[in-house]
């Protein structure tokens, strides 16, 4: 093997070999059997599947595998920036500057022309205003949702969530790339919040 | 919304509660520092990022799209047939025989022609020889490697495995579908045995 692809090779399982971190980066949100906090590497895998199964549900046509790329690598910030819940009190501002750094380092360990291709599909998924994006975040956010309603609520409780903030933090931002998921989940939310 | 809409959605999310099982079904291999053995949700997730990132070294062209897909539900059968470690001694074709009957309640959650399509690409994937089959058991089989040199040998030792060991169970499986990346770690597994 010549020196020019074995360094290549080597950029690329260094970046790979990070990535492994994101499986010890803990969210809010637990397993749908409530046993653990849910981890932004399985989390990552779980959205890639919903994505796959849910494609036909978007409210515009899609690239479902750019979707699904977009959604494999959209949390691997989380490596340095930590998961910030969406329910939670972080600094919006501080914790965008903190991605932007932590986008530079890790995406900055592939070999370059994949760094910049990576990077781009990034920005692409926060900056949410393609079609692809915003399909995207619609499956990223509907995830925990169906996993709260699966374990009683869930973390919605302790973040003393109400039915409003569900729809103005999560069901307008699920409504707007994939609508028929957000109207199926509001009876049921109804239900959870009219049982408490 | 329809009832058939709702019906529809309903088997869909159906199966991906099932599939949040993944992440409870353990594997040999650890994470790479060590820490705790990996589930098999966050493997999958990961093998899919490595596809992503190693696609140009397959050995014939292939739709990356296709093989990320199969790497999406390569395992999902594992919530009822658990993980068969490749150094262990388990019996291939009872294997098998309880994999094919996971394959058939697990899919069979999903609505009828999603059904058909999950199961003949696991299938595919299983068979081992369409050109996006084969580059992909060669990135599920490469990635633990790499875990282990990460972890001085991790799992190796337990399961007493030599250097013609992984040569013949995994190397010629990797080197089929993509030779470049076995190449590259061959150099890397003989310095570990060496210094052993």
């Amino acid at each position: 093997m010549d020196k020019q692809t074995s360094e290549h090779l080597e950029k690329q399982f260094a970046f790979l070999n990070e990535a492994d971190r994101l499986k010890s980066v803990l969210r809010a949100t637990t397993l749908c059997d409530g046993s653990r906090p849910e981890n932004s590497g399985e989390h990552s895998w779980h959205i890639a599947l919903y994505a796959m199964v849910l494609a036909e549900h978007a409210n515009r046509p899609v690239n479902i595998y750019r979707v699904i790329r977009m959604l494999l690598i959209h949390d691997l910030v989380e490596i340095d920036a930590g998961d910030a819940p969406i329910h939670g009190d972080n600094d919006p501002a501080e914790q965008e500057r903190i991605e932007q750094l932590a986008a530079d380092r890790i995406f900055g360990l592939l070999p370059v022309s994949q760094a910049k291709e990576f990077r781009a599909l990034w920005d692409e998924f926060e900056a949410a205003e393609t079609d692809d994006a915003i399909f995207a975040k619609s499956i990223d956010r509907v995830q925990p949702v169906i996993t709260n309603l699966q374990t009683g609520g869930g973390t919605w409780p302790a973040y003393n969530v109400t039915a409003d903030q569900l729809e103005t933090r999560v069901g307008v931002k699920v409504s707007r790339g994939a609508p028929a998921l957000w109207d199926h989940l509001r009876n049921r939310i109804a239900a959870y919040f009219a049982g408490r």
